[in-house]
């Protein structure tokens, strides 16, 4: 692995080890895909065409849908054939024309989502919202530690980094009150996540191993989960969070293909007891990523990704052990990743515990004008580290 | 209102004062937009091409999104037009030649289904469930008589019906066990429920009111959503149903459009305590509509829609107040239709009360091999019924 010839690519946390995909547009025109490199954006489509790719089309298109849908091997090729067009000097005449700085472009949202799934991986963050609200029992779920918990989001409503979110009204009833009123969120929080996206689709009524996943997942996103907790807090029993979460769900721009994560895979924290053998084939193992969140440009909490209890592939293999299929452009996520250590929680319900314990500059849930950002960095293969994207909302007042 | 000069069609349940919309293919054709008249289809792209009809694309696509998304006063212009052609015996001559007997096509799936949402909407449902699951506590939780309980399903395991459903395997957990097992659901169970799928769009942080329910909503199905009812009662503490559900959900192969229903709405049975304000304004109403579930050609059981709590309107307003959005193709459905008396439970597991009470011909839940078809009717606005289409699936063994 060499570095890349295009200025300020060598070393920065976007060099040829990492290459992510999204979508762009300039001006009036059709968004496409494209490929950041540095601090530009390398339109594929008219070097895909020069080159005489048979997928050129795929870069001519408003989501990476039809160039997820090709597959690994078409994913590996393209890797490879980006890698040596950013790398050698003798492609840099027929590329340099077509590298758009980052300031010139609109970043679009990178999928058109199939069906949204989000897990709720993390034990510190399951112990701690049970602590919180169970106080007097076992912090964990009888199942918890059987299965990788999860349930259907809305994919209507995931949008990309940088929308505005609208405060969401609804019912809530606190403790204190005998009937629900209804009024904008007062306990308005982010949930800090991975999302991995599907490319490859799978048959109905057929499962995806545990060995499966990297057949099926071309790459990774920054993911906050808004989340209202008042409304959360009064609908979810028994079908689970619904308004609560359904008003938006944020994902970064960039979706950075696995490959670029060979230098980040770790073995889990540990599994016990020890899970059915349709989680335990293949050896699942985790991720070593990075996030820091900050409000309002302070960094309030850096959770660890490697201390989640659920591995992605696992998560997949659960979502699909009933014959479920998947579809390309399907998003699941981690749920809140949240660390043992109180400065590594990923949401403002725990950084807060409740709200009760105010955190930084003595906040507890968002206010209008806020705005959050997740960052995401991994191990590069190039022995530094690669940038996964941001992800970043400003909370508008309630309509 | 007359009747059609199509054979067989005058006084039949599927005479001009309904006019499904569906989707069909003969031979090795593309699948394409087709009306249904008595036994036939019309189909409409080379009838709607002739007569110059400015939307005449939307005919020729593989699903109805594309018609659904034109909006209410193109579906309203459609739907003169083709009771026009149906019912004028001036327009035979045109006409004809493009009715396709129902014997000679494939049927599809109607919709490319956006978001799937289930609701809780039955009073009778919620309460046997409560009384099964928690007998010696109050039947119905504390937000169920405020609002709308629903949750998030999959979207893109929404079949038509017809398909076979693979009986799901995964965790479940018997109350005399210590630790879950693996295997197929023992306990796979019916829904029978009826869905609305919405044709035009909504704006991200605009909710839709009660009296908006018609302009989103294109039309109706017919909706099993298959259930595994061991699977579901371990995992879905805290976060909802999940792989209990997500292997199949079966819609009929025809969407009744709203206007086909104008005779069906009936007063609501009445809520108490009143609902907020934003359920209630413009007096939402329900639906008179009869439901006969049939297990291997014997009725066990007649659910009737029009003893639902929650009306389609209010579960439409719910489920926007939060800002989320409406896409063409988002697919609502009631939940379990269940009536007062013991006879019209929309599920197996209340016609068993819970496998304990053995019904029909001494049954509890699903066999491989059985088949499930569930047929929806309404009055007409000429009078007689209109038929909603037929939901039917057959069980296969786990693989």
């Amino acid at each position: 692995m060499t570095t890349s010839w295009v200025e300020g690519a060598a070393g920065s946390l976007f060099d040829v080890d990492n290459l992510p995909f999204g979508v762009f547009s300039r001006g009036g025109e059709e968004p496409r895909v494209g490929v950041r490199i540095g601090e530009h954006v390398l339109d594929v489509a008219p070097v895909a065409a020069a080159e005489m790719l048979d997928v050129h089309h795929v870069f001519e298109e408003r989501s990476l849908n039809p160039l997820m849908a090709e597959g690994p091997q078409v994913w590996q090729s393209l890797r490879t054939w980006l890698t040596g067009l950013l790398t050698e000097e003798a492609e840099r005449d027929l590329v340099e024309p077509h590298l758009v700085p980052l300031a010139e472009v609109t970043l679009h949202l990178p999928v058109e989502v199939a069906d949204y799934v989000d897990f709720y991986a993390s034990l510190d963050h399951a112990s701690n919202v049970g602590k919180m609200f169970r106080p007097d029992a076992e912090p964990l779920l009888p199942n918890w530690r059987h299965l990788p918990v999860g349930y259907h989001g809305r994919a209507g409503t995931v949008v990309a980094s940088g929308a505005d979110v609208v405060r969401p009204q609804g019912q809530r009833k606190p403790p204190s009150e005998d009937v629900p009123t209804f009024g904008p969120s007062v306990r308005l929080d982010i949930e800090a996540e991975l999302g991995f996206v599907v490319g490859t689709p799978s048959t109905l009524g057929e499962r995806v191993p545990v060995p499966g996943f990297a057949d099926h997942v071309f790459g990774l996103v920054g993911l906050n989960d808004w989340s209202a907790r008042d409304i959360q807090a009064w609908e979810y029993v028994p079908l689970g969070p619904f308004l609560g979460k359904s008003f938006a769900t944020s994902i970064s721009h960039w979706v950075t293909p696995l490959a670029a994560l060979d230098a980040a895979w770790v073995d889990l924290p540990g599994q016990d007891p020890e899970p059915l053998p349709y989680l335990t084939e293949g050896s699942p193992r985790g991720l070593d990523i990075e996030v820091e969140v900050e409000l309002n440009g302070d960094v309030v909490a850096r959770p660890p990704y490697r201390t989640m209890y659920w591995s992605p592939a696992q998560m997949l293999a659960h979502l699909t052990v009933n014959g479920a299929s998947l579809r390309t452009g399907d998003l699941f996520a981690s749920g809140t990743i949240s660390g043992p250590e109180p400065d590594q929680r990923g949401s403002f319900l725990e950084l807060s515990w409740g709200g009760q314990e105010p955190f930084g500059e003595g906040r507890t849930f968002l206010e209008d004008g806020d705005t959050v950002t997740l960052r995401y960095t991994a191990p590069g293969t190039a022995g530094g580290r690669i940038s996964l994207g941001d992800v970043t909302g400003t909370i508008l007042p309630a309509r």
